[in-house]
């Protein structure tokens, strides 16, 4: 059966983004604390075409993260974030580069109906105006069978743990304030729908806390 | 060098306290979720006089936390909390009981001064109104050397966070959310004044993070 995946980075006072966000610092103001754990390592340096890098407990846990997904469900901010209408002139690609590091299908999830967007490598973006369920219905049958991994941001994760639709929900905590910004759980509730702790894992700067529906 | 030592147990969503506190409810709807994984262990039952219990990786790392404590700083919420001026008919003892677990001087936070309260067990509550370096230091010279206790609450461990006072700090992490309450981190800012993290420890139903100050 294949499952909705969430990973994500939040800070020990629970923020996934620093405050003012914007199209020139789209993690917010000391957002890029929360990533600093994975830039090192071999397996992300590897997924961006560099050589080098260090192995440590966050290895296997990134190896993991990227392991059996055949689709992923991102929001409109995560592919790249100008609010509104996209522009037809000149329509923004986002920030992912000419080669995306995803090679599969990404559903983007926006209020603005677009034409698909396809980048080298095998990645694809499908714009999606139909909401969280429809996304995910799409991103399940071009998976064909593997899972789902969801993105972010804030906003999209939100909208799928209250909906009950996250099966699995990695987040790595970064041991840092970043004192305002955006709350990965802001008005989620008290319920986390049967995800339990079932992993801990430590590695210098993060610990990766995993939850698995029950 | 004595320390000032905080540990604090707190919600996946960053709430030290579920929402609405009161004299029946201290730790607020939903609260005691983030004490279960303390309950069932030998080490704090034997600390309120009970026999058996469990031993698992959350059994060090309490016995560590109480060991070399010569005093408590804790905030009047904590001690028991109703608001405004002590009732001098009948003043309220807190919700330690005639026997509080703590066998050493505590002094309490509070707008509204009051005469010491002897426990049994070698507990004295003393009340400070003089704010918390004040009561930092009658704690340093009660403790003799040992290490002080900041015991909370939240608004209490959020004042010494601030003002960079916290030499060490463990956050027992409940993979829950509460949603709602009284957030550890609200309004610290993104600084925790050179907290590292320095040690994990994985148990069932807790996370264990140890930060000190280099």
């Amino acid at each position: 059966m294949a499952r909705l995946r969430l990973r994500i980075s939040m800070s020990l006072d629970g923020f996934v983004a620093g405050p003012r966000q914007s199209v020139e610092n789209p993690l917010g103001i000391g957002g890029m604390r929360l990533h600093e754990w994975v830039f090192p390592l071999a397996v992300w340096r590897a997924m961006h075409g560099l050589e080098g890098g260090e192995v440590n407990a966050s290895a296997r846990v990134v190896e993991e993260a990227l392991a059996n997904i055949g689709a992923t469900v991102m929001g409109r901010n995560m592919f790249g974030g100008h609010p509104g209408p996209w522009d037809r002139e000149k329509p923004w690609k986002g920030w992912w580069g000419d080669n995306p590091p995803f090679h599969h299908p990404v559903f983007v999830l926006t209020h603005h109906a677009r034409e698909p967007l396809e980048a080298e490598g095998g990645t694809t973006f499908s714009f999606v105006t139909g909401g969280i369920e429809a996304a995910l219905d799409l991103a399940m049958r071009a998976a064909r069978g593997r899972d789902v991994s969801l993105a972010g941001g804030a906003q999209v994760a939100r909208q799928y743990l209250v909906a009950g639709l996250v099966d699995e929900m990695e987040i790595n905590l970064a041991p840092t304030l970043l004192g305002s910004g955006e709350r990965l759980f802001e008005g989620v509730g008290d319920d986390l729908h049967g995800l339990q702790l079932v992993q801990t894992v430590t590695a210098p700067k993060v610990t990766h806390l995993k939850f698995v529906r029950r």
